[in-house]
């Protein structure tokens, strides 16, 4: 048995889940992949937020050194969010030899040829499944089409906060606000809900993938971007008249050094598999000069689904280390 | 450059579609994962159907020996379909230390804790993402799913000629015999329908995803199974009407010890993403204790995107080895 060392950077709503997955599933883990996981640091502002979510006081942390210095840490999980100082962490978390494994949606779009070539030099893996589609099994599946396809195409459904509050106003017929507010007090929307309504959120998510099926950095500012809060309930009802639904659909579509990428709401037909996608699930189709189109389809957002991909990554980081790196040229 | 040498079993549709994507995607296969293709050896019935598909004659042969005697081969590809002589075949190539990449659901379902047991014995690869779903990225899905995840569920269309015949029923309007000669036409079905309409080949693919859930081998003859030829447009447009269709389901539910599989025509209803897949399309349900359902959806036939599959598995093989054996113990 094989004992995998874990530092949590951040021990949020994602953090906390990550140590609770890890310690319920222990006995499981170890029976089904031979690792033995182990928390042996916890990131914060305060070390109290460490303690509270159930970690002991010694492995409480307000700074990276003690982190970085550790040679007992393998994997540095980093669940901040928000670019800075994340990006910053992961780049010293791969040059003092540990593997990587984020959710950090923003970090990684604005960064991701920098990181991969850090992770590269430093032949360690850096894994972020749990950016895009949480538990969607979406960065291994564009991983094993990409081996044999060109992806020309991109396009889907990747934020669930807008796509719940589009099918609450096209479901009980009310208006942007009114869904808005019902989004909130659901606990799927922010209190501020910029990121989500006005497609940043989806356009870092967008910047990604579309950097992986293009082999190139194309980072999240190159991203055409239309929010949906000018949508009105006419429009939608509209829409569904037609037997369709209005989407906020992230699109990127090209070849080699050409890709165009946007997030915009727009128009779905009832024949596209996309305007069924209720409530804040995502879908996501990729297609690929050989295999066709791939739909993927789930909850793309919520602390179990996104802590069953992180803990899915580490063990993968541990076991095939650089091996899963993909190629990222930087932008121009 | 490192060289895989490839060996393949069968060179009909499948076959014949493994070495046009292997020789018009080389370059670029190097260019992006280092390794080389090299198809040695193609073995059929006639030596002559070798050379059709476009190999050097010095590299058909009829017998398997020539292919376990040389050691340039490194993945045998096992594409002739059936149950034997290709199980016994997997069996030899792994024996005699190649790794095995196979597309056939029938082989696979009957003998998979066998095979795979024989793998790990050889310390050899073991893949079959092509013997469900075509080029639908299944397996590394359902892989990486179980890391940290129990599959309590599988649900899906898993057959397309069927789903196809289905589909001409309710939007055509016709009956079965003559949806059934429409899919015939159009290369969907086989002259003899049977694997397809009587949920033989569903089954089989069921077993296979359901074994890999349950980490037991779970035969194809446990699948309870009932087939699609008696159902009458009747039901059809009844279906219709209510807002959804009926639809050949694969279904695998249970835990631990205890699966029930089964196939069978249901109704389901529009609010169900299963009921919009369409003509020839597969889609697969999987659910998760932790990530909840995912969908996987797409061509789930086709020489082009099965080769795409077996060619992204026959790098894997090289690249990972035994690391991405399955944990399958043998039927009770």
């Amino acid at each position: 048995m094989t004992t995998i060392g874990i530092a949590l950077l951040g021990v949020g709503t994602i953090g906390s889940a990550v140590w609770r997955t890890i310690v319920e599933e222990r006995e499981s883990l170890a029976q089904r992949t031979g690792f033995r996981l182990e928390v042996r640091w916890g990131l914060a502002r305060h070390r109290e937020r460490v303690v509270g979510v159930g970690l002991p006081a010694q492995a409480a942390t307000t700074t990276i050194e003690p982190i970085l210095e550790d040679p007992s840490v393998d994997v540095v999980v980093e669940v901040m969010g928000g670019e800075e100082p994340a990006a910053t962490y992961i780049k010293d978390a791969l040059e003092a030899g540990k593997h990587v494994v984020t959710a950090n949606k923003e970090a990684v779009s604005k960064h991701l040829a920098e990181l991969v070539a850090t992770a590269r030099r430093a032949r360690r893996a850096l894994l972020f499944e749990a950016s895009v589609g949480a538990g969607i099994p979406l960065m291994v599946s564009l991983r094993q089409l990409l081996t044999v396809n060109r992806i020309e195409r991109i396009r889907g459904i990747v934020n669930g906060t807008t796509n719940f509050i589009l099918t609450a106003m096209a479901e009980e017929g009310i208006p942007y606000q009114e869904a808005l507010r019902e989004a909130q007090r659901l606990g799927y929307a922010e209190p501020d809900p910029t990121a989500d309504v006005e497609g940043h959120d989806a356009a870092y998510k967008l910047s990604i993938l579309a950097s992986l099926a293009a082999s190139r950095h194309i980072r999240p500012e190159a991203v055409v971007r239309r929010g949906i809060t000018t949508i009105t309930p006419d429009q939608i009802l509209d829409a569904r008249a037609r037997g369709g639904a209005i989407k906020l659909i992230a699109h990127a579509e090209g070849s080699d050094g050409d890709w165009r990428l946007r997030v915009e709401p727009v128009f779905v037909p009832g024949s596209d598999l996309l305007a069924h996608v209720r409530r804040n699930l995502n879908a996501i189709e990729l297609t690929g000069d050989r295999v066709g189109t791939i739909v993927l389809y789930g909850p793309g957002a919520g602390p179990t689904p996104t802590a069953s991909a992180i803990v899915a990554d580490v063990i993968d980081a541990v076991r095939f280390g650089d091996a899963l790196l993909p190629s990222v040229a930087a932008a121009p």
